[in-house]
């Protein structure tokens, strides 16, 4: 048995995975430590490329945020799938953080953070949704709206 | 041999915990990975109700800082109760994580981390005493002024 | 067999491990629950005493913030060797978290962030360098510009 059905049902949402994120510095993508699998922050980027400049409730829009909070987390998936060869490997997800650049009157973050839980709900399905930490942050590297936390659960 | 006396010692402390937090998004509060529980992030609400608006070092004392932090961590116990159960299944407390909204030249975060960790003391004991993450942060959901991350380790 | 060489790494790289940090209000310094050993946020202080003011793109500068992520880095491994009695046993790094405290427009994370990415990297090898976490953050625990957060993997 397999921990999920993540790769049949990447190919029946027509989800093309990005090409995993490029380290902007001396670190790696993704270690293992037992059943855990930890991964760095996950930007919205192209390899190592900005898709995204400004913070929410300022330049961006609720849409950006929620749209690159999905950006980010697929690029999560790309690192993970890399990682293990399959995201059939995945038993269960441990954490979900969604860290928002934000100024400090910023109320909307759980519509922003839904594009990453939103995401991982149609890839993992509801018996996987994980908790989530979320919160709005003053900066993110390359000045990136968006950054997302993933600890998985992998299969012994 | 249980994990803990926890529910005794909440019991002994006069202290009923709050009905769980309800999701604000596509999350769950509570999973369980391996002997790891993870929960998201904890906030000082009445169920979806924010129980505090601002931050600290303007609107709020640290003292409504000490009491939000205390707030939310009751609402983690709440959390971990229905998940488990009973709290006597937690072994140790691998994490807390205090997170306050605060502006830049805040000062008095461990005076608020302290509304946290000072509940976990009386209700696991010294011996339980989890490390800590402290962070002034520029916002979090709700507008409220603290939130709490918790991962505990659960009895086998 | 040992899971590392670092006691030896650090007399060859001729680093003397600081006192241990001393924590500021009701925490621990380092917690194991199986095989991780999870940190408390670590600062870049003398024992108690605050080694740096500010936040990085205001008073200080990258090189300040390269040495701060170093410092705070070298209290967290003073806090596993006193928790392990020797860093030999860490088999690997679950988790770097990297926050610095910045002003919206903070661009220069990762060249910071190295401070402590390249510290691990020379006492643990290219083989452990962990993966991690990097935000810019309202605000630090005394006004620090930086705090280290580590999860250690430790030899059954």
């Amino acid at each position: 048995m397999v921990g999920s059905d993540a790769d049949r049902r990447l190919k029946e949402l027509g989800v093309v995975l990005p090409s995993p994120p490029i380290p902007l510095g001396a670190y790696v993508e993704a270690t293992r430590c037992g059943s855990l699998l930890f991964l760095s922050g996950m930007l919205p980027v192209d390899r190592d490329d900005p898709k995204y400049s400004g913070r929410l409730g300022e330049e961006l829009s609720i849409q950006d945020g929620y749209d690159a909070a999905r950006s980010a987390s697929l690029g999560g998936l790309a690192a993970a799938q890399e990682f293990l060869g399959s995201l059939n490997q995945i038993r269960s997800i441990a954490k979900l953080g969604v860290y928002i650049a934000t100024p400090a009157g910023f109320r909307e973050h759980p519509k922003v953070a839904d594009g990453a839980s939103e995401l991982l709900l149609d890839v993992f399905g509801a018996g996987k949704v994980p908790p989530r930490i979320v919160l709005g942050v003053a900066s993110i590297p390359l000045g990136l709206p968006v950054e997302i936390e993933l600890i998985f659960e992998i299969e012994p």
